[in-house]
């Protein structure tokens, strides 16, 4: 038996699953539109090799290192950088063969079903991976990696990237991003506005980060004005270098529409330092409208990704630092928290806010009805822990009914493991063909209506939503 | 293909999909128990024939016009009437067209089983509804139109309703009602008693309604009494009419179980406007577990319609105003929210109480583990934005392990688009008879059963709880 | 068509219930390991038979009589007795007459499931049960209680049991237990240690309660430190007993570490009974703390059971006592409300903390996030009104991409009525084959990883995190 079953997340019954393979075999090859995910500009600037396979693939890797932590293994003994500098395992085939003896942990989940994907297609290693196959893996990607094959560049072409966004900070200076245009490769790597250290109070060092702002602008800060004005260059400079969104992570979707005088006064208070914890939750929902007026200015995409505890261990936020598995969604009310924003420009149809959730039970309660009406807001997909088969499942279950189709924006793969990509675009193709097909197979949808539908999802909204 | 597969809605395997086929043949041609819906008495005392294919299928249908409003068609372009009496979209033509321009948009919706059902059934056209068809379409709805066979009463036969309860105001007169009873027409179109603009503080001009309601009955609402007397005698003038019912859309399931001189002085407070939000909030809360009360005495069934929040756009609302799709669900407690009434009138088995719910993360959690148990509570069908093949779907599976189907009521089509009627009553009956499919096949439930519950499901259950 | 179906509760396309066949064939005769539940231990020490079918069936069971008082069936019809001793029916045959005649009440029900399966395969009555074949049923039943084949001792043979833990107070002495380990029975029944009486302030007679504490460990309970002795000391003496575990049943999750002055000036206000309801619950909250602290000496698994509102009907409460149908789930918050515990000792891979919930829209959202990476916390089962085939699927479907299985810990059939054991094994067997089967068929797990992992969900896990 191949580790990957050619009908792998299609129907179970013999009618929906020859309708979803043939919805399938017309999306199947279509180019990956990625226009949000987390992957390193610089790879595609300087083109070097990757590291080895234990950085490429479990160092990095939160879904995986989280696992293993759970059930006992030292992020220590994984390679997890500390804060401190101490120490920590440097051989990588020491760390790839503890990441062996765990990867039955992983049985069920969307990384064992990406990891075995990406064995499989971009390393072309077929047999299953378990500790006594360990070594051999290891030794053929790390063959790999040393050809130009395996470049960064040549992977970007070989995975039939079209466009792929990253993340990245206002206070970027997108040299990455220049190097990529500068060197004549005809690949699509664009920069998203990502402005958290500037709009969350915070954030470490908000104050210098305002400040840093305020001079890669050539902008006052020390005005609300000229503090509006510095986000307006710095969207301005990402839009040069090709960016179509924004993107925003807040703790709750809170938004607020104060008066200018009142938000001129607020900003004071954060920005000196003096503000309460509520007036900092009240700026970061002042911003998030500010920035949607903006986006009706300039026509950049605004994506609200809340509802995260950033952090829930502080020690391993101390040993470790952020992004180790330890950020817990938590309940998010969408229908009080967006209206301030959505009263203020929400019936713009040429305002575009994606919203996204770590909180299901939002979908069918809050989030399809507001996306179902108001023209600004359209549905991301579904995000981090749901971004698997059984949670886009449920996205389409619990959304479609109210939003329908036209208020998603196809998929997001969200990542810093590019090797992943593929196989994650693989799983909401197969997925989403899937949902197509039950409803086909149980008289909901035309089966000459389909097609059309599979490659909207796959290319057609995600084009459109994020103006690619 | 045709638009209307005969096993539309039925489970994908073939085990499940045969019992669900022949379950269905038995309860497809029962009669249609309708007790809670917003169709309009007048047409059935007046018999006139309908005005046009878009005033019948698009103006008045909420769910239809801000999905296409979701994607950029202004309500105006569709006819709806603005409320200062600006211009809007006038030929019943150019709405249809515009209609079927974004009909596509409804891919995957109940609104598109609904209406290509009436399409087909009442209407007899087979084609799919497209830009290209739309036109011939029009032509043929306004061809049946004209005719005697297309007029309320024709069509409330041929759909072979057994009765048809509308929700009224408190002030009404039911002249429409009456002008009915005294056709000698032999259709069954009942009233409900819907109090919410006589109990609700925060409606429009509450002290003018419940003055209203003191002229109508012939009661001092100067008083506590008298006030709850007038209710009493309304509530009577109603049953003498056929109500078997009252309804009552708050925004929170919150009761309340003041002692009298409380609720009297409370009363006052409301009456006299200078009540706070949480006063009337408190009111709005004692006079569930008043109709409670009154229900107990006059047999009346109570339903309990909470949690939308309505007018989420005020610009909305001002423009077009209330039930513009703009109401959007919002988390629901019911755990504490209720128990004031169930304390004071929970545990009696004369009374019946209707729970409803848009958030749905309470059915297993709340609603089931309080209908099966207190003897007056009874679980409403999935309501609104989860009136719905996936919603009805998820209702079964959340609810029947704790409440069973005893503690249901059958299905409410709760709808003012007269031609959807027998569309949705199919749809409900469909996914019923799945689920029990689905149950049998899984050896959860008797072959032999299934029938008998299949028709509980379909009319007995609606006849009992809302004692028609 | 008899009344167990041989494939119930498995997947219904034939591929996926072929393998499910296959894998259940595997598991179904496994021991069963049941490490948390509500049988008496007296029963095991005098092996008395059992009083008679009602007594077994119906008076003790809450799932039954309050679906038939849910339809209007007094309670005291049921034999359910009553807290001032008045009347109450008596006559067994009589209580099982209206228990026939309020059966089909339980359609679609897990309890239909357990005890259609428990007059099957412990009785061996092949019809149905109706009120036509009542009469039979209660003799056969009552002729097989006078039979020494079932006795308390040989059901807990023939059923297979490996080890069978009860639920016992902080305050118990244990004397069935050592009664039964006197006896040279081979059966292994064990206590677990649940301190609630002691550790919640609001406990009826608190003060009385941890006074007596205090005396059977010989501590001085007017300190915080003799308090928190004496815990240590009765934990000793469950743990000498057999105990692995402690087991925790709090209105929420709530969790403290106060630094221990503050903790000890709580102690001493809860204990003079003036600490306030805020108080009173971060008392039990700081416990919970101190608890896992004392499972990190003592080795104890720490389960939490948390977000039952209990006796939500006070007239019943008043009447009947507790336990009598009217706990109430509520929203349940883990995220925070852990924090602390976990803060304080939830990174070492020594502590084993089992999580249950009565909300399951916590599953994907906050306790599969939390389990999949602290390596102290598990996942236990679908608990109370989840424990059914329809929530132990969607507790796979919520938890599974996150937390994986490794961090779950297998089946708990949490009852007090004996006969049921098997019925509830049997059911959960059954629904993780079917999940088992379902990840197989689509792709997502080898089927030659299936049998272990069916083993694991049966006894391996539950061995390993409750350390039997």
């Amino acid at each position: 038996m191949p580790v990957l079953d050619d009908d792998r997340l299609f129907p179970l019954d013999p009618t929906g699953r020859s309708i979803a393979r043939d919805l399938f075999a017309e999306v199947r090859d279509l180019p990956i539109v990625s226009p949000h995910g987390h992957t390193d500009p610089r790879w595609f600037a300087e083109n070097e090799r990757f590291a080895d396979p234990a950085r490429l693939f479990v160092v990095p890797d939160h879904y995986v290192f989280r696992m293993l932590f759970s059930q006992g293994t030292r992020l220590e003994d994984l390679g997890v950088p500390r804060r401190d500098g101490g120490p920590v395992e440097t051989d990588p085939r020491a760390i790839w063969r503890r990441f062996a003896a765990g990867y039955h942990l992983l049985a069920g989940t969307p990384s064992r079903l990406w990891l075995d994907h990406a064995f499989a297609t971009v390393f072309g290693i077929e047999a299953p991976f378990t500790p006594a196959t360990a070594d051999d893996f290891y030794d053929r990607i790390e063959e790999c990696l040393g050809q130009p094959d395996f470049r960064p560049r040549a992977l970007y072409d070989r995975f039939g990237i079209e466009v792929l966004a990253t993340t990245d900070s206002a206070l970027d200076d997108l040299r990455w991003h220049r190097m990529i245009a500068g060197s004549g490769w005809r690949g699509r790597v664009i920069p998203t506005y990502r402005p958290d250290a500037v709009v969350d109070p915070d954030a470490a060092d908000f104050r210098g980060n305002v400040e840093r702002l305020g001079e890669l602008a050539g902008c006052d800060i020390g005005t609300w004005q000229g503090y509006l004005d510095a986000h307006r260059s710095r969207r301005a400079f990402f839009r040069e270098h090709g960016a179509t969104a924004s993107d925003h992570g807040h703790p709750s979707a809170r938004t607020e529409d104060l008066p200018q005088s009142e938000a001129a006064g607020l900003y004071q208070r954060v920005l000196a330092g003096s503000a309460s914890s509520e007036e900092a939750d009240a700026f970061r929902g002042q911003m998030l409208t500010e920035m949607a007026r903006m986006s009706l200015d300039d026509g950049l995409v605004l994506q609200i990704h809340p509802g995260s505890q950033r952090g829930h261990s502080s020690q391993i936020s101390a040993a470790f630092g952020p992004d180790k598995g330890f950020d817990i969604p938590g309940r998010t009310d969408y229908v009080r928290a967006l209206r301030p924003l959505l009263e203020a420009v929400g019936l713009q149809p040429e305002l575009t806010v994606i919203l996204f959730t770590l909180d299901e039970t939002t979908f069918s309660r809050e989030l399809a009805p507001l996306a179902g009406v108001y023209p600004s807001l359209r549905l991301g997909p579904p995000w981090w822990f749901l971004d698997s088969p059984e949670g886009m499942r449920r996205f389409r279950e619990l959304s479609t009914e109210t939003a329908g189709f036209y208020n998603t924006v196809g998929f997001n793969d969200d990542t810093r493991a590019f090797c992943s990509i593929p196989a994650r675009h693989d799983v909401a193709r197969r997925v989403d063909c899937a949902w197509l097909a039950t409803l086909v197979a149980s008289g909901r949808l035309g089966r000459d209506e389909a097609p059309a539908l599979a490659e909207a999802l796959t290319v057609g909204l995600a084009r459109q939503a994020y103006r690619l």
